[in-house]
């Protein structure tokens, strides 16, 4: 008898699909349409010669060292980096303190993977990462959400939750947040929020997962303390990734966690692949090593910050009035809400008629609501581009509203 | 309060423990010991300046895609690439049959992730692979083990255990082999049992996953098919890897499977760290489009054959007579039965003090059994000091007999 796979599939696997951003990306890839789905970064700024010098000295001078097995932890010299360059940012860790990982994608598989047991809930901003959502799922959790505003998750809902939840259960087994130019909305959360986000969660004992892959990429303001830097009781794991700020095809992220946390995650680490690739860890600490990627990120933000306003101008030309956007200040994404009656996956098909794709909004909310929300990249995209781009999407998006108020009509 | 992390981790937490191997590979680090503990690879045989070349060639000609985000299914050429190479091992495959994972490691990791609910059954050889033991019981399996012999798995009781589960349950959810030159045994399995093991697989649809890393490293006789290669109701899910015939520190794997089981590998690998690292995919597939990899593999076989016949020999010498050993026709390792009340992780402190070390069997007994064992690794470790570390082993082995003896003599 043929294998049934279907039928020998674990329980996890039903919460397990394809993503929605992989997907489109797979239909956007013809070149004739513009997309604003990807959450990629501009292939203009990577640091091509940098890399290309650095794997010729790593090779020439360490080479079976590259080449061998390397320690779970991450290539040692790296981890010391990173502890220095986190003091910058007011983060306080040593080598000890820092897993390396496979992007930060495999960072929050780890912590679904040691912190939840099927029906746990995680406490997520609503929308909140795709990809998040995606690895908590493989655990099959659940989700207590909070809604957001304009500065970001509203800590006074998380306070509610976690006090319900703390009383009545299930507890929430921790708060996932993106504080710095959320993925998707571009929203970031006040320094008040962030002060009392850190105190709720040493106060009920729950850990905070911090994702910050933007957090370097502000455009506009001062610069606000990541949940990390004013974290005094070791509350949060913080996450950071090389992806936005040199390159993301090396697959190459950290973990900042306190000891207790370090341990479990270090034992996922192992079976998960036994360590991250050498080459690429040794390769970006030669990139690194003599302050290169702050001189490398102020020309990523200049570079941004101008695809960034061409979008939010273009969008004040060609989005009707009744579409509310984000004006980020930082990170790749603008956030659309149209009005409520819109599909955006629907929307989706007209849009890649008129060759513009972007992606619905629907699937970063972990209670599945937002069918009117789209987010929009404009990091990958260049200015001229990105003006058609908003532009086609405009008409796509008038086309459906006009169709409504006739159907209203007819009414 | 401050996060209690020991209550927070989840229920699998518990199953997953830091690896023997690699807490003993930290011990035995200090640059006097000479260490049989270790699976590597011996980095003199590393195609340094070939991928020196590749990564050169990678980035001057289309670096914007080895520094971009990539498939989750891996790098189109390198698959086609494989598929093609394992034509010639009797595996028919195309490039939508593969998935490029983080070394088989991953692979493995995926397979229980999508495979496995608490409490399932895998199917093991007595002893099997660490690695693989770990990988399921981050996924709560339990384990039905199967004895071994010098042809390999005993088939015999396979077929006992299936029909047994198939009618008293809990059933079989696949059964992992390793059937060449098996980590840690060093031993094969026979023509014979392989065709009969692809039989009751198909027989009773339960998956068999095949991991082959080290099947091209066969030191004398015939190349036998893989179960791969036998298996034609697609049943067979197969797992390869770079790590053995050119580098282990890329982390490059792959693995064959039929498309009902590659969707659901799919969906695990994309929250798991959404792809393999591309620039490392696209420098091997430069290192390995034009058949270097077939003539590097000679080099290779030369190369250990040699240290394993340096290893027998100082066994033959060295070993006490009622210590019982491999002797394996490939791969990199060679296994010893020790006196039934010989510890050998009492004998490995008395070891590493005599400045030799090896990795104890007990570890890759899923049953828990296999005290008196061990695994000796010859790959990494120069002739010369093979025969050194065998001597100090043996040394260390007689002085734990002749305590024995003294006991019973006190008795």
């Amino acid at each position: 008898m043929p294998v049934d796979w279907q039928k020998l599939y674990a329980r996890r696997a039903e919460a397990m699909r394809a993503s929605d951003i992989r997907e489109i990306l797979k239909i956007t890839a013809q070149p004739e349409v513009i997309s604003l789905a990807g959450g990629l970064p501009a292939p203009e700024l990577f640091p091509i010669d940098e890399y290309r010098r650095a794997f010729e000295w790593v090779l020439e001078t360490e080479g079976s060292v590259a080449l061998q097995y390397g320690p779970s932890e991450g290539y040692r010299p790296l981890r010391e980096f990173l502890a220095r360059r986190l003091e910058a940012f007011g983060i306080h860790s040593s080598a000890e303190d820092i897993l390396i990982t496979n992007g930060s994608q495999q960072a929050l598989d780890l912590i679904g993977k040691i912190l939840l047991d099927p029906g746990d809930a995680v406490l997520v901003e609503n929308p909140s990462y795709l990809g998040a959502i995606q690895a908590f799922n493989q655990y099959q959790a659940r989700y207590a959400v909070v809604p957001m505003d304009d500065e970001g998750m509203r800590v006074d809902a998380v306070e509610r939750l976690l006090d319900d939840r703390a009383r009545t259960g299930p507890p929430i087994k921790f708060i996932y947040a993106i504080p710095n130019f959320q993925n998707p909305t571009g929203r970031s959360m006040s320094l008040v929020r962030r002060q009392r986000l850190v105190e709720l969660a040493a106060e009920y004992g729950v850990p905070i997962v911090e994702d910050d892959p933007y957090g370097e990429l502000r455009y506009e303001g001062a610069h606000l303390p990541s949940l990390k830097a004013l974290d005094s009781t070791g509350c949060v794991i913080y996450l950071g990734t090389f992806s936005k700020i040199l390159a993301p095809g090396f697959r190459l992220g950290w973990i900042v966690a306190a000891q207790g946390a370090m341990a479990g995650l270090l034992h996922g680490k192992q079976p998960a692949d036994l360590h991250t690739g050498m080459i690429q860890q040794m390769a970006t600490f030669e990139v690194c090593k003599n302050g290169f990627v702050d001189s490398h990120v102020e020309r990523i933000k200049a570079f941004y910050k101008e695809r960034r306003d061409v979008m939010l101008q273009a969008l004040s030309e060609h989005f009707p009035a009744d579409a509310a956007y984000t004006r980020p200040a930082g990170g790749l994404f603008v956030w659309a809400e149209l009005p409520r009656f819109l599909d955006t996956r629907e929307l989706l098909l007209d849009a890649i008629e008129d060759k513009v794709a972007f992606v619905p909004g629907q699937g970063f909310h972990a209670d599945n609501t937002g069918t009117n929300t789209m987010r929009l990249n404009f990091s990958n995209v260049p200015p001229d581009q990105l003006r058609e781009g908003v532009r086609r999407l405009g008409v796509a998006i008038q086309r459906r509203l006009s169709v409504r108020s006739e159907t209203r009509v007819g009414i």
